[in-house]
């Protein structure tokens, strides 16, 4: 095991040498936090990954590009308005809004990444963006990680942000985050924006592969609705400064960062399942004895999609016939007779049929906010694990936007 | 255009040589009618489509069986329990229930057809079944039509059966038919029961393939949940009685019986969709412009799958940004600056950016319980057409089950 420690109160800027800001530059109509900058002293490594959704917002055109230049020295955040389907405008319009921080940081251009997060179509308020970033500038602190992370909530309920410290050639080295979720949010990505600041020394290549091989455990495994959003990103920053050896793929303690960067953005994945749009459950879904990987991911994403199997949840009901009926339909090869079952490893279903188990059993497992369904297809050796939520009146409501 | 006319209040039994009944056999706890027969006078060929879902129910797997052997007489069918997820036993008892209505109508086993729909799961309550067949063969009724449309009624709130009629070689053939659905309706197909009867005489070849091309152009068409059940099923059933010239693919008046067909299932396929479980719209959907027709039908479905896109028609909120993302995320290819979106043939989208129509002139279209949306990729020439519900608070609440 990776001995690492959590910081108490740690976010994105419990690192050494990054400082952040948030504020409310009246983009939303509350009146609250809705731009972030995030700066590190000295310029950092990049590892991102951005949404596989075709139609991309302006901001993560714009940051796939400056991506592929290396190194980088600030991020500009805006919640309130995605920047998305506003066409040559929107990128106009990110590109001022990195020049302006460039101009204000003064650093190049391509070193300033940008997201944006909020309702789709809508330009730009850019005028308010601008005094934004200005003012972002001006109130940058070394302790302003909870004011970004504040600042880049949508229809979250509560800040998302956690931070660990371990040690790497007996340095101390300290991974932090912030992401902001709550809806839109399927695999590849959600509609979700993640900062992850470390001060730990990586070479570029090897920081690319791991933010995408963590992504894929953790970020990746997370539903809310089905939707997959134009805005998703998550970006790494490495900048150095705990001055251990240059992580690379020979060096003896690389295992050690890669776990604690795993946990780091485990935890602020669950943060943002757990904070889903007027969910009532966090299911721990994990599908084993498939055919192969791919056929255990399609029959864990069939099921997460099924709005029946998600309501039946919502009323605290295993009702395991409509999971047996989404395996069905799923693209996963599935064997009626084979399947079983188990929640929270009591066993509902067995070889396609009821158990022994009292259904007054299970629904007690399943009155739970929490609990875990496993279901075993015996077909071979793939397995998937996804957290889900429920689908309650209260998502509807959400999101019926009148 | 085909000449043919609506029968005011036809159903399954219009068609001459037809008998139904329907009963209440004490399966639904509310005493409600529950069991229904189709009988022919006469032996009739079949045309058969059965669920595309792995897991298949037992009265599923048994009809599939006798489908293949050829002419049939009769179809029992009950609501309350789906007999699917049952095992061995479930064959058993489905083959019980055929059994005791060939005996009790001096048929052949396989001449029988059985359909069951309901809970996912229970095992039948075999004594009722039988008692219920045999009641049902005491009520067979020339006029019975209705009663075994309502009986095989679920969460649906009204019967849903038509007939029309039309000239073949000079002789009148009728072409009637009744419907369930209400949930778990998803293309391939819906947790759906539907019987068509027909007194054209018409060779089993043509029947097999234009039921099989009619259900594709109709009930898989309709998307209430994304949900594809384990038990549904569509039959035609053709028993010559008319007395016109066998239909066979050379027959010059095919296209007529085909172009009735297509519309009587079509209007079947209407009435379960606007009376999908807790909805408050039905949305023509029309993907067109696609790269091909498979791209168009991708794009469909996953619009019809978005919970963030049905719950704003739920809400009045025409929301293309959520159709946009949602075309993103869709395995068909897209290009954002070429997409266009017509809400009933208003442009909202034009080259993927916000028209001149203003939003409260799209809120108006989308205000109504029936409304178009029409999207055009300029990918191409595939098009693909989809009827689909909203998401509504009232769908998560009865399907909560608690």
């Amino acid at each position: 095991m990776t001995d690492y420690k959590w910081l108490k109160d740690g976010g994105v800027t419990a690192a050494q040498g990054y400082a952040a800001a948030g504020v409310s530059a009246g983009i939303k109509a509350s009146g609250k936090k809705d731009m972030a900058l995030l700066v590190s002293a000295v310029k950092a490594q990049l590892g991102a990954t951005f949404t596989t959704n075709q139609v991309k917002a302006a901001p993560v055109k714009l940051s796939m590009e400056h991506a592929k230049k290396g190194e980088v020295r600030a991020v500009i955040l805006n919640a309130g308005n995605a920047n998305a389907c506003t066409g040559v405008r929107g990128i106009n319009d990110a590109k001022a809004m990195v020049q302006e921080t460039a101009t204000r940081l003064g650093c190049k251009k391509h070193e300033v990444l940008v997201c944006s997060t909020g309702r789709i179509g809508i330009p730009m308020p850019m005028p308010k963006i601008l005094r934004g970033v200005r003012k972002l500038v001006k109130e940058l602190a070394r302790n302003g990680g909870k004011a970004a992370a504040k600042a880049i909530m949508t229809s979250d309920t509560y800040v998302k942000e956690c931070a660990a410290t371990l040690q790497i050639d007996g340095k101390n080295v300290t991974i932090g985050g912030m992401a902001k979720g709550a809806g839109m949010i399927h695999p590849n990505m959600a509609t979700m924006l993640s900062c992850i600041t470390t001060d730990a020394a990586i070479d570029r290549k090897t920081l690319i592969k791991l933010a995408g091989e963590c992504v894929e455990k953790t970020f990746n495994r997370i539903s809310v609705d089905g939707d997959t959003s134009t805005n998703d990103t998550v970006f790494v920053l490495a900048n150095g400064m705990a001055a251990n050896g240059v992580l690379n793929k020979n060096h003896p303690e690389l295992f050690k960062f890669e776990a604690v960067l795993t946990e780091v953005m485990r935890k602020l994945a669950r943060l943002i399942i757990e904070d889903g749009e007027g969910i009532s459950k966090v299911v721990e879904l994990t599908i084993q004895g498939a055919r192969n990987d791919l056929d255990a991911k399609r029959a864990a994403e069939t099921i997460a999609r099924s709005p029946l199997v998600k309501s039946s949840w919502a009323g605290n009901d295993p009702n395991w016939g409509r999971l047996m009926d989404a395996l069905g339909y799923s693209q996963a090869q599935v064997k009626e007779e084979m399947i079983d079952i188990y929640y929270n490893g009591l066993i509902g279903v067995k070889g396609g049929l009821a158990s022994a188990t009292p259904m007054s059993r299970l629904r007690k497992e399943v009155r739970n906010r929490n609990f875990c369904i496993t279901i075993d297809l015996h077909q071979g050796k793939g397995c998937y694990g996804l957290l889900v939520n429920d689908l309650t009146e209260e998502y509807v409501t959400l999101n019926k936007g009148e």
